[in-house]
């Protein structure tokens, strides 16, 4: 279930790691309008500074991704390397390099590999199209252990299009898509402001409201390329679909915001969090990330240990207007809290922690504003994957 | 070497486990001045609001300590119990209840067993100089692996007073002295005024410029007494053993803060973040934290792995103001990154990581101020001991 008028192609260049594919290339095979969303992180990838220039045109028609080098804290020579991939797929492809972007993930600080990479740059402008877009989302993986591919039919008028997400991210989420990559496409014609704005409101509610680690990185990269081949009318915000491809759009970001989470680094169970009652969204988000990311929340869920104290302690913290004596906290249906104090129904609660999902609902009772953020709990496996990534 | 008019005792109440110190009390034998320093969490445990209101007075004489129970999000239990128990301490001392001062530290969540703390009250009140500090050290510690004293002799005019200080913590430091108890006591005579200036001084500097997992607690506390045995005139701000005085007590301090983090749960190393050419202190400070606290950071510091990428990420995500192309970082003495790029030295920062001490200095090369934080690697074991701490 491909949008039309995409291809793609893979490549071993050994960046990293020998016998993997670990290159790809994203082809639209007419200008697209592109919208980008990237990291907040002050220390930024060569590529991605690459590529906030280039997205102010509004215009795109290449991707070209490697994962095992990020290609960050790599001085000038990494912003040459970024440039002559993007030139080399242009070249290949007969486009303009203005309308190649180029994305990385992996290790911070190495330069990049050119000698292995610049070879393999025509193999895959020549083989377009042999690869499945399967193949490109295992190609950006790195510490993921699945691919991770979402996608989505939409009626646009008569005409029915398609969203399709690609998305790589384990560790270090939080919560501003940190080593994140995600590449979105669509055949339905949208204006270029309309995708913008639509894909920065759905990356705000999904792939900003995840945390595995609480670290950010340099290579967040969030891209989306609608090429119009559906041959809809163009949707512009006061368009009637409007609402439909927003509402898709968020759906497919949502849901890979969810694969991220269940890849998340060593993690054995999925959580959601949701605080309920906060004065306003901010604070909710707030209050919700400071329970999500304490270490002593996420042990204790591990090991199936209702520790409702340590939530509290972690609400406390959070820096948001909260009354100890109005929280309600409840796992899964089980209030294990009541006004601030234990309800004593801790085995059963101990029950539902034996799951691999777990819903965490938090009323602070003080206003209306609610936010959910997906997060998972920490392992010694978390440990164990981030002792020596680099070797 | 204690500081004189202080006396000690210690019983075993159960509270927890069993056949283990885990009640103490501290007393002065003349009324003394006191001052004390509270978490910052707005969740805050009933002994901790108990003594906010009591040390507006600037009087104190006895401390009641207990390790395995928080008394936090106890409701009006809670703060009953606390009462109560000040007030049996009073009375076997034949005190005023206003004098004491109560402590908790341990599960939150759960009603202090009073029937078992009751009985032991008169045991302390009536055994004192029967226990030793050593014992009380030991007696508050709970995740801890050992007791934690530092003293600390004071050359006032002709004479010389003392202070002695207890502590504990191990988990969920951060940068709030949380899960923190200290006791300062000393026989120098000084003006309560000045006694919390010097306090909130002293604790700046090292009970909240340490981090362990990012976690702060509902009990932190910090109190120091003194009751002017020394005989010495009073202490002011502006007499002249007044530096003495403070430059003593921040050593204390500090050497406290480095005895937590040593004892930091699981931690294998030792390691001082010191972020120098910020533009002011405020932001040295923030983002030594921010790596500080980086997952991602600690666990490749265990590793070995000299990951400076992650340290750069870190900083990036601070929110203080960095350029990326004016960052150095050291390991030790050796540079690791020069101007935002590496150096290459990558095998010779392995060799200073396999130490149990590391010394990681980052110049940012903006500014003049400077900070340093002490922290620790993040391990399996960490997970381990954070699993099911409650049962």
């Amino acid at each position: 279930m491909i949008p039309k008028g995409f291809l793609f192609s893979t490549a071993e260049a050994a960046i990293k790691y020998s016998r993997r594919k670990d290159l790809a290339l994203i082809y639209s095979d007419r200008e697209a309008n592109i919208a980008g969303v990237f990291t907040t992180n002050s220390v930024q990838a060569a590529p991605v500074r690459l590529d906030m220039k280039r997205i102010k045109s509004g215009k795109g028609q290449a991707i070209i991704v490697n994962s095992g080098n990020a290609n960050a804290c790599t001085g000038k020579k990494g912003m040459q390397d970024a440039t002559e991939t993007a030139e080399r797929v242009a070249h290949g492809l007969n486009i303009n390099p203005s309308l190649v972007y180029v994305c990385s993930t992996g290790v911070i600080g190495l330069p990049m590999p050119m000698e292995r990479v610049r070879p393999k740059i025509s193999e895959l402008t020549d083989n377009l199209g042999r690869s499945n877009i399967q193949d490109v989302a295992t190609a950006i993986m790195t510490t993921d252990t699945f691919p991770k591919i979402v996608y989505q039919k939409v009626k646009i008028g008569n005409k029915t299009g398609i969203i399709a997400g690609i998305c790589k991210g384990a560790g270090m989420i939080w919560p501003n898509m940190a080593t994140m990559l995600c590449f979105l496409m669509t055949d339905i014609a949208v204006e270029q402001k309309t995708l913008d704005k639509t894909l920065r409101d759905a990356v705000k509610k999904s792939f900003n409201r995840i945390s595995v680690d609480g670290d950010r990185s340099t290579n967040d990269t969030v891209l989306i390329m609608a090429n119009g081949t559906l041959g809809n009318p163009l949707i512009t915000e006061n368009s009637e679909p409007y609402n439909v491809f927003k509402t898709a759009l968020q759906e497919v970001t949502l849901n890979l915001s969810k694969l991220i989470v269940k890849d998340g680094e060593g993690a054995t169970k999925y959580i959601e969090i949701e605080v309920k009652g906060a004065r306003s969204e901010a604070e909710a988000e707030k209050a919700a990330f400071s329970v999500a990311n304490s270490n002593l929340v996420k042990t204790a869920i591990y090991g199936n240990d209702p520790n409702w104290g340590r939530i509290m302690a972690a609400l406390g913290y959070s820096g948001v207007k909260m009354k100890e004596e109005k929280v309600d906290i409840y796992f899964g249906k089980i209030q294990i809290v009541n006004k601030g104090t234990g309800t004593g129904k801790d085995e059963k609660a101990a029950e539902i922690l034996k799951g691999t999902k777990l819903r965490i609902t938090i009323n602070l009772n003080l206003g209306r504003s609610s936010a959910k953020i997906l997060t998972c709990d920490l392992t010694e496996e978390y440990i164990r994957e981030n002792i020596a990534y680099r070797t």
